[in-house]
């Protein structure tokens, strides 16, 4: 063996849910909006100049964190841009994560967390939710080296309130807190209205889900300037231009058109209210959901049965093999057609 | 001052070529190419569904490889593919250079490796290029952490023979060896021929040069594929989907037209030829150009008074204030006619 095999930095990666791509498949295993992103987003890929493609893309990104900024009411230095909340969070963890402390997330969230950690030697410890999957707040009384929340929590689909939030941003004015918003837009209120009163939190958001766009790769977090210019100059160290020029071109597009953005957030929660309706005849129960998913466990069927049953009927759920989530079912909310889909299948299944 | 201030990762990040974005300006200062992608490109962007967009693109980016294989006769699991070489090449630096020992690169070369050293803390030596800007082969034979060389080489556009490249990894069996070859379409011979022959060597290519396409984003590395899983393995820690869909289109396409390929690497070629006599009359003189572009000094005139005098007229070029070639000029090959705007300045300002 050479010696060069001795310095390799060797990780266990981050396994995403599947990609099946079935033609009539039901796709409801990672969280993808069942709609489209907003009309103005189609027509901009279509006029796009792809004589443009030669030339560098604006590696500040200006366009669209001009309209971000606009949307949010915040100024243009106070929001950075990624490549989907991954790179964004990724970063966030290079930038910030670097004391020997260890840093906080709980047992149950994001599952991209520790391997975050790992990749990047920190360590961590994880409070345990309680048995409703709520957080523990004293549990993050502690010192630490930073902190993760995703709010609407990830698998659960559980929004914390903003006092929550609140209460442990002032139990850690020493450590970064950064709460990961990937699915706020569908019934949470962001914590972004927190950031001018505390210097020490970060707030990352996604196009990936409430603006239906995962396939182009937008991510971003919202700080003040001093925290965005730290993560910019390390995103600076590693790669000058990330997002590409359909993307900031198509992201723009998609902020513009609020009322597009808002609707299909509503059609969304309107599904998920029919689709908690259904589930809870059919004798399954889940914690309230934000999310643009369910995490529902059945009163007699075990979850990786109806997982694999729904697997062979080209209806796609995730399922975790984790201790004390090892009996739900997280289900992303698609089109009320999907869903009766869903539905159908269910019914037939449960014998109900 | 609050704690967290203490560990947070603090750099210098690298700084790219200015793009200005004016209309009549000639840019040749970030080695762009003059010409648009293959017309497959515009094609593909132009039917692009935008409705695919709300699902995440395929993380293995199949598609691309299996081009790309194709395209240099290598298997898919020998090849690697991400968000421009720039992110390659940084993912490159986080998985392999780990140890103690010094990674060693050139005085004079591309100047984001020191800034991959600093960000991920690896410690690195720099021997010195020769008169004419030649690698010395024997500064190698020490002991190290591993060896980067551009190749050609930027901003001096020389190409180093395999032969010096294969002695420089016969007397390395226990390092990475990375040739990053960004420029290699426009004359040299690429060690990709080797990678079957030396197991630590890593050869990496860009869509920003040759292909025309740095606005989309797209770099890959070539290697065994041991070498390739370690890669793969530790971009799946931190980001599972890089590639959007549109530049996964796209760059099937490009890949695809071998024939639009060639030509306008031809062209550019011979442009560089007509650059490179226009030049020696006007009294520059400079290294043999691999490369689209030619770093060029002048008998006479300042390079920094060159340089600003074109950029009053809006002609970009690239000056490097650093030691050694602090009197050089970077120029980038554009179309012929951009060149003859060129040419009439420098006519002009040098009295000739």
């Amino acid at each position: 063996m050479n010696n060069w095999q001795d310095y390799v930095r060797r990780v266990i990666p981050y396994t995403p849910g599947d990609q099946p791509n079935k033609p009539n498949m039901i796709k409801l295993n990672t969280n993808e909006n069942p709609y489209p992103p907003a009309p103005g987003v189609a027509k901009v890929i279509k006029n796009m100049d792809a004589g443009k493609l030669r030339l560098y893309p604006d590696p500040k990104i200006k366009g669209l964190i001009e309209e971000l900024a606009n949307a949010y009411g915040l100024d243009n230095d106070q929001i950075f841009v990624g490549v989907g909340s991954d790179d964004v969070l990724s970063l966030i963890f290079l930038t910030f994560f670097n004391s020997d402390k260890p840093i906080l997330f709980p047992d149950i969230t994001y599952s991209f967390y520790p391997v975050w950690a790992d990749v990047y030697g920190v360590s961590y410890e994880r409070p345990k939710l309680d048995d409703n999957f709520m957080i523990v707040k004293e549990d993050y009384y502690k010192e630490n080296g930073g902190i993760i929340l995703a709010n609407p929590n990830a698998p659960t689909s559980i929004y914390e309130s903003l006092d929550i939030i609140e209460d442990i941003l002032i139990h850690n004015r020493d450590s970064i807190v950064v709460i990961d918003e990937a699915y706020i837009d569908f019934g949470g209120e962001s914590a972004v209205k927190l950031i001018n009163k505390y210097d020490n939190l970060l707030v990352v958001q996604t196009f990936s889900k409430s603006r239906s766009m995962a396939g182009m790769r937008i991510g971003y977090v919202m700080a003040n300037k001093k925290l965005i210019k730290y993560i910019d100059d390390v995103k600076h160290s590693i790669n000058s231009y990330t997002l590409n020029y359909a993307s900031i071109l198509a992201g723009i597009e998609s902020v513009k058109d609020k009322e597009y953005f808002e609707n299909s957030n509503k059609k969304i929660i309107n599904t998920r209210k029919k689709t908690e309706k259904f589930l809870t005849e059919y004798g399954f129960t889940f914690p309230k959901s934000s999310a643009n998913f369910i995490f529902a466990k059945h009163e007699k069927f075990k979850a990786v049965d109806i997982f694999g049953a729904l697997k062979a009927s080209d209806i796609y759920v995730r399922y975790f093999n984790h201790d004390r989530i090892d009996n739900y079912l997280r289900i992303t909310i698609g089109t009320d057609e999907e869903m009766e889909e869903l539905r159908f299948f269910l019914k037939k299944y449960l014998n109900r």
